[in-house]
């Protein structure tokens, strides 16, 4: 909810280039954020939904103010006092004074100065002065010295990507773990495959379920290679990259704190910090790495959702766990819920991979306007596929179980037995018999030897080959 | 937030197809609610985000008590108590009780089980019953009673849609007007018009700003059309569209009920309830609709940016209001916010689109069961377009100011008085002569006298026709 | 191929704003074509790959000539020779001389020089003239008297775009009634419905195939809408709209021509022609519906695939005709190709659609630089998705077959029918039924009687009913 | 155009699983391709368009009977005349004969099929036996031995993308350098950065052009690391990645083959060959670099654009080489139709990657039947893209001129030189100068002067610090 001003409360009035406002006396944050406020109305939601986001620019801020106190441009004090405040928003105390519209125009502008407002403000409280007293502690001249929007808003939104894109790695960990155990648990499980879903050569369910193990192994090293590529930060370039008005010195000390604050040692400054202040191609990667699991997740939740069909009128290889009554209606009936779940968050993921392309391309000059779209779209995407990966592993995968009655049933009766003969028959021959057998309803195995192309221990032999599937 | 199971307080036991349940006494909700909120946990929002699709639901089944009344399928007293509860739903008393998580599996079932249980609860308490006396008034067996949540979700999306298509009619109202009154105020100030961003010739203000108030026009029409066709409801359907379980004149019953209820008289069945059962054209066709606004609304904004660009050094025809200081480092730079707003808007409308688009290509057979993703990308895409559209109209649009110095330098030195010269030199001659007043600097009128090409009275003549645009 | 320079072959020399330039002699086009051919040359591809297009611009063309004739602008000869030659474009005789790539930059500027290169230099031969001779016939001076490339290119596009997505509707229709057809022939073949690909309540294959009908026709009815607003024409807005260098009955006479030229009543003159020359919405709003046709033809192809899956391990209902050996390894098997193919023509179009929804969301101010990928993508689209589904009709539909044996042995044993003893039983009581069903492998019929919940006559009575459905 | 068969010309009879069909005599391809020819008609193509398709394929053909050779599989006599007869393909002989549509179901089989075809044939021909005489050679059990389409058919596609991407490599490399070559004649050309459209601090044209040549160096190291992914390769996996019908040792010897022939030696087997059977991931990722790297040309070539526009009425800091007249209807008037060409193609690529994205995910279980539209849309976007990037370096970049008087105009009047004057004054009193200044019109500096907040030594300092940036 919104942090509105209770008509019972005094207010505090600021100044800003526009005029003078009335600021609630309680609030941390100041006027540029109560301007947002009324300009920025949008989604219902608050910076208080990304607490990675928060986090990320009290650590910004705290490494700048760090950072200009090492080059002699802040009084210790005040350094103090700023770096105490971070902490505090950086240990989630004052989230809530995180008010504005993650959707918002102006590059992310709001969102800093509603950063440096509080942190203002928490800095002036642990000085024992009032709120709004900026004459002490200022949110633009202390909080944001040395800095821009332009350089603090990417860097934190990078850092806060990584931190997202991390959760993601481990929740793909284990949804990889449990296919892995499944395929295991299944190695000797001989079942037909199907390609184009028309019946094809068998294989065991191992190698069914352990492809896609494989599948999402090599996403995680893709999102490892995305999270890299967000550590370099432009940090300290300042509005347009050329490091007007910040120390010479601001960019390497900034970097070193930060790597301290993180626990992240690659963190580093982009060579060309003109390039870095403008370019998007960090997020669109993530994106695009974020699009392709989402593809891959989807494609692996279809096949669980096609194995389960049934029970009695679908493939029916495999059930999956039943976690909710499925119908209001049909009783008794079980959905695949959860690979539905998943599918819809992968259908998200890719819309919203668009909205990052979209907003990407239209940067213009030495700026992206459009960071707050591509970051809110980006860190909901993580959040949404990690929980919803998550679920899969533990609520769907790790308690498959496997029809296997109704898999051997269908093994021995199928016509891709000849595919087997296809080398002794030659093809052409191979599939006479596979036309015919299917017209006459049996197997094709029985019809070679009732035709004298076989004999009884040839077509034994076959039937092994059959079931050792895969070497 | 979620509703969580507060450990100090009590809790009643539920049962159903898995077993037994607790569930906070205090909930209104029952046992499959409470599991899906342990299945779904991925956005971290509630229905309670969505009132529209509440309000719709509630209608829904409030139509579906009286019409089963009517039928002599349900009990009077019983009737009564759900009729009364589902009021309560739709006055907003309960939407708190709206708690699993609006991004979920199974086709809308657990939206569909909340409301039956939330409702069945209020008609216990209007009857002086406990909660979950459900021998009395039962979720499924009375609330539920001759419906599926294949008939009821779809039918409860339509509606709310419809009026969340309303809100966004009115808003591109709002702006339309707005564009229309500023363009009728600067009908006649002259400017260049520009193609391929390159100097073309001449036209009024008024012009530029009222083809948006008529572009804009359009997608009102459009989202009427789309409006229509969300009408068309499967109601009384029950699970795949053959009406099974529900009586012969449950359909009739209930759709007059629901004309009535929500004002909408063009409410109907549909012609085809097994098509209208699985089919999703009617929300891909209203997201093409949203998206096709959002082009037009992200390109005039992108005009709007690009026509006040400057100070100094853009185009700077036009000033949009201040509304926000610009810079967190540049002192005194305004930022286009608003006009960054709707673009960042329109990129995340054009992504649900593709979130729409794929999952209504995902929808197999007898049912979609991608609608929670569809209905969540639309509300969301809706309201955020209207929140914007309305922030573009009264923060941007109705406060636009022309730089009338800047624009009147600009025209006599165009060289594009040139293509006035053109019926009358040629093409051919017309453009060298271009090409030469390009070289030197001046204008080409002037170069043309100076050449004995025309006298003064006919340069004077075709600089009057140059302002006398767009007869 | 493109048309180059055969060396042994004389050229001549024409002369543009950018200098001298040699031409072949033998080709109908000038020196702006020669430029375009070395500027542009991405696809391999020329204007020739799109006859609807090129037909459309020499209707144009003509339609302006006569109007600039009845204006007293154009001397009747050279109107005369100019309609001509136009009409000797549009019989399709000089197909090869549009030789530039359809994706070029300049708004189309380089398919109007083409046209205006190729109608002047054809006649000039009507007139017993040289090839070049422009002092008489100019590209520009005659046959694009009164024009701009931004009102005819547009115009030319819309009426291509008319006729393509015309032909579209045909072929739809062409598979609606298939599928009606088919419809018909299988109106009381029961099987059972799915939902969530679980097995759910009975049908019939009639109702099944008969909803694909249905959805398509509504895209037919959306396709006459999309085919109407194309019908709003610029022409006679020259440049940016505002009707500069025009004569002022120009417009009326040039549309007046063009309906009869094309057989298109509808065509009329927008009524802001400053948006009409800017807006892409007739254009998006078609590539919605083709996309919204694609996103359904998908959905149709998939179920085809999944209900003739098998032989033996798939749903198996039905068969498609064999059209193709289906595998290079496994003989005898054969595919669903053709629901393949517009699978991926689907696919095709979502994407061309994007690319659409990204050229006009780039449109600045009085103009759309990328009608030409506009136009590309949606002529290509048009026509693979018109070829596509005349070879679903043809080759698949008509051609379907069901497996009744395998369809009546589901029927029975589906847990499916409990749905029928919900009313009777309840609810809950139902769904434990089914499980207990399911776990012992029988009907839940004979399980309800044989536990005295039902008598024989009821259980009878209700496999009756399950066969009546849908009335 | 399609090969048909000429009514004047002889005809062959083949025999395949659905019966007889007859062949044009001359056609080296036989009766899968002609069935092909009948069912797929689509885009008026042939995979004549895609000789790297077509080749790569050859190459697969030619390392299988190297390998089936090698392991005593293959008659040493035929295995040469395939292995002539592939060499043909490859030196682009016979590209003629690859007749079917690239747009086709059946998951690439009419593709293979086509190549076994025209090898078999092309061999016969080489030991001197006539068309058609399969008992010889054999397009299946010889040329295609020990094969799948689907192991065959991706990895020649992959091999086919590993050259196109190379070439897109090259041409980014092209315009890289062209973007460097300017960036460094322009190193010290102060001018206006901009952010949001809005003036803001200095910069040199040297920074803004090398900024883009750094983003592109970037997207030549992604294509690096796609090209790596596509040389995991399937082969020898056979129908679902069991290796079924292949002999032991074929992959191996089939890849070293392959290695030689190619001269790629990162080519491998695939850790797990059912995953890669099944697996789009390789494509999904190129897309995605493509994608990517046409979002950066299209922001790029937008800055182009507006940096270019006027002459009068825009930015006018550059201009763009002349290469095109750029109106039919406004003589002299020049466009950026390069920049313009390249943001189409980007848009296009956009639009494919699309399409690839939703080909990937409708993949099931062991196979992706859709590969056709996936190597179509990349082959077309890499080449597109390549041939208009090779465009913007020699037709655009490498020609920008710059207007040096406009830019030093700028400079001077700029209001952001109060950002230098923020940190000697603060903020807040910088951004009230910043505001006057501007309704007054004139300097920032001159106004703090006038108003002694600085003196004229302190004036001159600013200003010549605002003219070194970026060190």
């Amino acid at each position: 909810m919104r942090t509105g001003t209770d008509p019972a409360e005094g207010v505090r009035l600021e100044h800003d280039l526009l005029g003078d406002r009335a600021v609630p006396t309680s609030a941390l944050y100041g006027v540029h954020t109560a301007r947002a406020l009324a300009n920025f109305d949008i989604t219902g939601d608050t910076l208080a939904r990304y607490p990675l986001l928060i986090e990320a620019l009290a650590a910004v801020k705290q490494a700048a103010a760090a950072a200009n106190r090492r080059c002699g441009r802040l009084d210790p004090t005040i350094a103090a006092a700023i770096i105490g405040a971070c902490n505090q928003v950086r240990r989630g105390e004052h989230h809530d004074q995180f008010v504005v519209d993650p959707l918002q125009g102006g590059a992310g502008t709001s969102t800093n100065m509603n950063a440096n407002e509080v942190i203002a403000n928490l800095a002036l409280e642990r000085l024992g002065l009032d709120r709004g007293a900026y004459d002490v502690v200022h949110p633009l001249e202390h909080v944001n010295l040395g800095q821009s929007t332009n350089d603090v808003y990417p860097t934190a939104v990078r850092l806060a990507l990584h931190r997202a894109a991390g959760e993601l790695q481990e929740s793909l960990e284990l949804v990889q773990r449990a296919f892995a155990a499944k395929a295991e648990e299944l190695a000797t499980t001989v079942k037909l495959g199907r390609t184009q879903l028309q019946d094809a050569v068998p294989m065991t369910l191992g190698q069914e379920l352990g492809a896609f193990a494989g599948m999402l192994a090599k996403e995680r090293t893709a999102l490892a290679g995305a999270r890299r590529q967000l550590c370099e930060l432009n940090l300290g370039g300042t509005a347009i990259g050329t490091t007007l008005n910040a120390h010479p010195d601001f960019r390497v000390y900034a970097l070193a704190e930060l790597r301290s604050l993180t626990g992240i040692p690659e963190l580093c400054s982009a060579a060309d910090l003109v390039e870095a202040t403008q370019d998007t191609g960090a997020y669109v990667h993530l994106s695009g790495v974020m699009r392709q699991t989402a593809v891959k997740l989807s494609k692996i939740c279809n096949d669980l959702r096609l194995l389960s069909s049934g029970p009695r009128a679908g493939l029916h290889e495999i059930s999956l766990p039943a976690v909710q009554a499925g119908s209001s209606m049909m009783p008794g009936k079980v959905n695949p819920v959860i690979p539905e779940l998943v599918n819809q968050v992968a259908f998200e993921v890719i819309g919203n991979d668009l909205t990052v392309t979209l907003a990407a391309e239209a940067g213009q000059l030495q700026l992206n306007a459009f960071g707050p779209v591509i970051a809110r779209s980006l860190l909901d995407g993580a959040a949404h596929l990690s929980a919803a990966v998550r679920a899969l592993a533990e609520r769907c995968v790790a308690g498959i179980t496997v029809n296997r009655e109704h898999l051997a049933n269908l093994l021995p009766g199928s016509l891709v037995t000849v595919t087997h003969l296809s080398p002794v028959l030659g093809y052409a021959r191979a599939a006479e018999l596979a036309v015919e057998a299917d017209s006459l309803g049996g197997g094709v195995l029985d019809l070679a030897v009732s035709k004298g192309l076989l004999d009884d221990v040839q077509a034994r032999q076959i039937e092994e080959a059959a079931g050792l599937v895969g070497r």
